[in-house]
């Protein structure tokens, strides 16, 4: 094989990556800062920092003809997305997940699969960019607090980066992704608390030890890789966007991200205004957007003795709190929690209908789908897009066997 | 949102699609059979058949970039594929994985990332092709024995379709493989055997009962699936070929599909003739073509009393093993046997160094990997591709955790 034709040949020279990232914006004081600094939430007000693009000249080359040539990947957005040089891209092939119709659940229902990610959840892609960028700047060490998913997807990036991973986790974190952690060769502590108490520990640990910390949104490039979804789904759907979004919400960066890039979609003139209403789907025994939603609060107050099956929906409190709160409200959405019990059945119907064994997290965007259809806040009409953020092959114990043995 | 742009509306249509499926040949006595009949071993001689295509007119539309445009998956690939209705397709978004160059195990290695299809393993793909098949010429319940991973992928993909699933399995089967089964519906049931007892079993009871057999290459689809994954190798290496591909063989279907499938593509002036050396991995406790490569056979002689952590290398008796030899020799490759020792830090190995969380029996081509290249069979120069033929995340006995608990 001559060396012109291999993959590696090619990814070494990619001439044509270029990124337009200008420089980070905080989403609540407005204020710039540096890019090509390593940063994390806003130095003045301590709120969260967003990567801004100039998009006049991403809009020169990011057609819709031009994109779809584009070898496959969330990398293929490379304008806007903050990776400088192509050779610090840390890429496990996250990206361009299936959009699956999924008739037996509804006609107009489909699930965006996030299952198919690397480490088998979406954690995958806020990762991929983080660690890609951290990689750019330098950083050699992170740290992350994780309800188990961000973890898993850190420690393998890292590993494939050459970097020194320290995971917190709670107690109770799914046996897989502890055990995916250390596999990837991860230093993982786990905490007799929830993820709230595990960020306690890195951020007072991170700046004596030199870590850098990744917790989700406290750094502005997860979010650009879970952005990332919100590209996907918009040239899915033909350069358009679907009526409905319903999604696990955690700490939020998915609806966040989504938010963003349809911002940056439409000011590059690739899709309209019109915004599909984003549905926040939390667990009842942690539901602190749902709470603020309905008392019509800017801000969550954590939940106290925050308690779910679906780990990654076990987070007491977001800083992003504000920004989830006001996507939902723009877009004319809402907030729903639902039950362990209807997450449950959910899963077994989807599994059962339509072949897709989903995370509880992604579950519970059916069981709360169910629930606004019946009560007409949902038709049957609309374009409805279910987000299935992992795969049900890290949460075996929501299945249980019993089978009959028998002799050949 | 308009009709014409949902995928919903667009995969109805899809006016493009169409299969050039001609007839089916026998691979032992070459006899001609008819393709749209349900069909299994050649009625003649008991043998593999193997779909026929017209590639003359297959290639007047599988160009380099019609190719290369279409949406990605395995699917794209419909004019040398068997389904005739693209209605009739029963999808979830497998195929075209990433191919990720790992240069921490060597300059010129790459993984061929099967743990991203659906069901986590690259059973998806032999499973796709005949369960729509199966679906076009109008079966409604399916069986199959199976190690795990075929057993999982039929469920997924029958539930789908509609169909009424049958899975023999060994009692000793991965237990994720069999949770998968049942999430799905599958009819499952556990037999005190290996996969050979229970190939018995629906041997015996397929006819009575009614279901259609899909045990690997007992039908003509599977393999169809899997030479997708030759087809995707030569466009991913810019239509050329590697040097090397190293493949974990329980049944065979891989090596015999993605020999196929470049026949096929030379046929139709994609590629070349150069075929890259195939290395064909056992693990010791189950090695039947390892054996009958050394000793020079044709056929290989069913191995007693099989045993192998790597659970789908544990296929004591292969239907396909003449074309599996063939292949191995007309390539100028090799059959090598690993150890379970050698599997386990294969698998850590890769986990550590390139992120990527391998099933055993993917970890088991790394392993022989290194044998080969400190024999000199294998050199560093060479563009050598190892197949991870599924996710390690459903084989969480290969990790034991044992960490750190603090108290926030
Ligand atoms: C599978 C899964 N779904 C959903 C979430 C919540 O995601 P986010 O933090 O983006 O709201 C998580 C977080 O851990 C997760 O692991
Ligand atoms: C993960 C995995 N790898 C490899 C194999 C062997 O594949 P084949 O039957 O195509 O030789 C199997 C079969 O069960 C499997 O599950
Ligand atoms: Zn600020
Ligand atoms: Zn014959």
């Amino acid at each position: 094989m001559s060396d012109d034709t291999t993959p590696a040949a090619k990814s070494r020279r990619n001439p044509s990556h270029v990124s337009h990232l200008t420089h980070l914006e905080c989403t609540a004081c407005k204020k710039h800062h540096d890019a090509d600094r390593v940063m994390r939430l806003c130095p003045d007000c301590g709120k969260v920092l967003f990567a801004r693009y100039d998009l006049e000249k991403a809009r020169l080359t990011m057609t819709k003809e031009a994109l779809a040539q584009r070898p496959r990947g969330m990398w293929r957005w490379h304008e806007i997305m903050p990776v400088r040089g192509p050779h610090h891209i840390v890429s496990l092939g996250e990206g361009d997940t299936p959009l699956l119709p999924t008739p037996k659940l509804g006609e107009n229902i489909y699930i965006k699969e996030e299952g198919l990610c690397p480490t088998g959840s979406f954690k995958a892609r806020g990762i991929s960019a983080a660690v890609s960028r951290a990689h750019e700047l330098g950083v050699e060490v992170v740290a992350i607090p994780s309800a188990g998913n961000a973890a898993s997807a850190l420690a393998a990036y890292g590993a494939r980066a050459g970097m020194r991973v320290h995971a917190f986790m709670p107690v109770d974190t799914p046996l897989l992704n502890q055990k995916e952690c250390v596999v990837y060769g991860a230093h993982v502590t786990l905490v007799r608390g929830l993820i709230s108490d595990c960020a306690g520990i890195v951020r007072k640990r991170a700046d004596a030890e030199g870590w850098f910390d990744v917790s989700t949104l406290k750094e502005p490039y997860r979010a650009e890789g879970k952005k990332t979804m919100g590209l996907e789904l918009a040239e899915q759907f033909g350069w358009s966007l679907p009526d409905v979004v319903v999604y696990p919400t955690g700490g939020g960066t998915g609806i966040v991200g989504m938010w963003k890039a349809w911002d940056e979609l439409e000011a590059m003139g690739l899709i309209g205004s019109k915004r599909p209403r984003m549905i926040s789907v939390q667990a009842e025994g942690c539901a602190p957007i749902v709470r603020a939603f309905e008392q019509g609060l800017d801000h969550a107050p954590p939940v106290q003795n925050a308690t779910t099956r679906a780990a990654g929906l076990r987070v007491p409190g977001a800083v992003a709190d504000y920004l989830i709160l006001k996507a939902i409200r723009d877009s004319g959405g809402t907030a729903v929690a639902v039950s362990e019990d209807e997450i449950s059945a959910a899963l077994r119907e989807i599994a059962a209908r339509e072949g897709i064994f989903a995370a509880p997290e992604g579950a519970a965007t059916w069981a709360a789908a169910k629930k606004l259809y019946a009560r007409g806040v949902l038709r049957w009409s609309e374009t409805v897009v279910l987000f299935n953020t992992g795969t049900g092959l890290k949460y075996p114990d929501f299945v249980d066997v019993d089978l009959d043995v028998v002799d050949p």
